[in-house]
């Protein structure tokens, strides 16, 4: 019989928690799994004192995390402590140092300082593991790593965050604003105090970048990808969206391009009909668009303790097992440089909505101005607020106007748009969402 | 530098050609996440002179499947024939008795030798990787054989048989018959000219006995699956259930009872929201509904040459890279017997479609049987085909009744429906498809 894998964890929250009931209660199937018991011998958090309904009363007690990571009687350290920067960076960096293998579940130091992590991985042998990463017990990196070895990826892109779809899901079924939607979020817990990091899309591009790397061979490189969160999406252009065939959200997309990879985080049109399409409230979904085949869809919680809980937990029976793969699929020597595809050169459809100050004349001065540009439109709608009826008091009424173009370039938008606005035939500022096709 | 592992393939239809050309392009990507090369270095297929879009000029041709095998030349055997019966089976035996590593697609051969297969893969020390025979591409094997190692799991079920979501999609899309929709998929090559294996349930149910034991931790068994097709459901039955907020799907479904492991394939009602309710066409589906997490699915393609493929390379990359896993996840002796859980005791709603001679008499009549077996209606829907008027002929005319229950057991459906027959107030057979909820 192989000597049992001896854990230390560093972070008993909720996570670190379930992780070692999980440990204990799913000991003999583990065993069986990976051919060697598992034991948690180690464990850290910042308060001793804290009350747990936990028993330790047969493991170690580390100093602190540094303590813990380094510490000879470990051989896997499981990182639940959180944040880019220290502890959890030099601990991490200190056990893969010491040649032992770690799993975390820290988006954050992966999407920072992956490249340098994997590096000591690479060059002292140890497992570097962080399914929980990204889409909790979604086993998205276990598929991009391992299950699609083979195949070569043209997309992957998903809903990475459950509190920006928990509100765009409430905003479209009720109707309501973006600000009420996100006070119930953090009524329920959905959302934090500041709620800035979730739904400015930066928790979306750190998880982003991860599969990036993983699915194009790419150094991860959190600094490649393009942010806009859902803060200015009104209720009209949901039910635009509605109208037209397509739902909003917001999300994280990777894709090979002429240009290089474009990694991309922002309010998206899906069609209604896709399986993103259909994924609601706090719920997490990856797509992976292989060469050659039809695309792949993963769907399931993208947090909470107990499924996160659960990928730390395959990936400490994966170290068990002996299993070392390349954290980012492929060895550092292969992994090549991130070229940031320019945003102003994307690609696609877009859905403008304007509030045009006096419609007849304004409609013309759009059209003249996307045609300037060469951006050729879909569809056009123009609604009343008030049926068409001039108001009473003689004054026009700005009417909101909303156009679908044809697959057009970025810039030429952004030029049409800016050449609209210098035109002064609309109020307030173009409401721009771009389309995503499957 | 490592050797590279040498590969024979036995089998050069769609998925093997695609196996060698994905070796070949992908050489440097495979090389790097498995740490050495892949090399094809012997074929075998039926027909030698046949002529095929492939470069096997380097390649050496072996006599037959078993001389593959068997071929001391090489590490990992790639079982592309298909069939429970010989050639496959004596050949994947050999292999995996000369100590070689196997990878198969083929769902009969495990749902049928399995248990045998994997004690002689475990004997010898080879891995038998099967990724390919549920959900081609759909990564689902190793989701639950490595993503969830560390979560108890109470249910597993899922839409594994493409050409049956075919026929059910148009049936529901077109209001077409299940005869006419047969055909056009046999015209796009979506069935067989012999459909009874697909529309029967039984490819279905040998994915899913696949798939429990996996989950479960039991003996492969496909004699424990309980199977219906979906011959019998009529364009009625699905306009009827979008009518209650269901969609009509055959689903495999394994799950955890007091009664043992329950595995039944059958025409299944499932919410309309539900994910799995959303796959259409050809796509296959699994949820998995593990201990204390939301269910996870995973979506994509069930079948074809390229999808099927890419899970086969994938599965020769893990051999390359030296994971050897448990082939149904834990080691033969932790498997338990599968306890055929009796269909009798299966409990669930259920939609019952009767044709009522006489609607006032008949509903009483009904509600009596099924009131004596303690079953509780949870709506009750006639319709009368000509909106109630009575027939010119003044005879009446049957008249569609449309039955929900609540949870029942199946024992009690089956003897009231028996009572109801005998009492001769209906016209034909009941219609009946159980209700699975999310």
């Amino acid at each position: 019989m192989v000597a049992p894998l001896k854990v230390g964890i560093a972070g008993l929250g909720t996570v670190g928690a379930e992780v070692v009931r999980l440990i204990e209660t799913q000991a003999r199937v583990l065993a069986g799994r990976s051919g060697r018991g598992i034991r948690v011998v180690a464990v850290t958090a910042r308060s001793k004192a804290k009350k747990r309904s936990l028993d330790l009363r047969d493991v170690e007690w580390a100093r602190d995390p540094m303590a813990l990571a380094t510490h000879p009687g470990i051989d896997c350290f499981v990182e639940l402590i959180g944040g880019a920067g220290d502890p959890a960076l030099s601990a991490v960096e200190a056990a893969l140092n010491a040649g032992k293998s770690v799993v975390t579940a820290n988006k954050a130091l992966l999407a920072k300082h992956g490249l340098k992590l994997a590096k000591a991985a690479e060059k002292h042998g140890g497992a570097l593991n962080f399914e929980a990463a990204v889409g909790a017990a979604i086993p998205v990196i276990k598929t991009l790593r391992e299950g699609l070895a083979g195949t070569g990826i043209n997309r992957v892109y998903g809903i990475l965050n459950g509190t920006c779809n928990y509100i765009l899901t409430r905003m479209e079924q009720e109707g309501l604003s973006f600000g009420e939607c996100l006070k119930d979020a953090q009524r329920l817990g959905y959302a934090e105090a500041d709620p800035s990091f979730d739904v400015d899309g930066h928790d979306t591009a750190q998880k982003l970048a991860i599969l990036a790397s993983l699915a194009f061979g790419t150094k991860v490189a959190q600094s490649a990808v393009y942010v806009e969160g859902i803060s200015s999406i009104a209720p009209e252009d949901l039910r635009a969206a509605a109208d037209l065939g397509y739902r909003v959200k917001l999300l994280g997309v990777a894709v090979r391009t002429a240009m290089g990879i474009e990694q991309r985080v922002h309010p998206t049109m899906v069609p209604k009909s896709s399986s993103i399409a259909q994924v609601m409230g706090v719920t997490n979904a990856v797509t992976i668009d292989g060469e050659g085949i039809p695309p792949i869809t993963l769907v399931g919680p993208g947090a909470g303790g107990a499924a996160t809980a659960s990928a730390v937990v395959a990936d400490i029976a994966d170290v068990a097992r002996g299993i070392r793969a390349n954290p980012f699929g492929r060895p550092i020597l292969h992994l090549r440089d991130t070229k940031k595809a320019p945003m102003e050169r994307h690609e696609g459809g877009y859905y403008i909505r304007l509030l045009a100050r006096d419609f007849p004349g304004t409609a013309a001065a759009i059209a003249t101005r996307l045609a300037e540009q060469k951006i050729s439109i879909e569809s056009i709608v123009q609604r009343h607020p008030n049926g068409g009826a001039a108001p009473a008091n003689g004054k026009a009424v700005p009417v909101p106007v909303i156009l679908i173009t044809y697959a057009t370039h970025e810039d030429a938008v952004r030029r049409a748009l800016a050449a609209v606005q210098r035109d002064k035939v609309i109020s307030g500022r173009p409401q721009v969402i771009r389309i995503e096709k499957n």
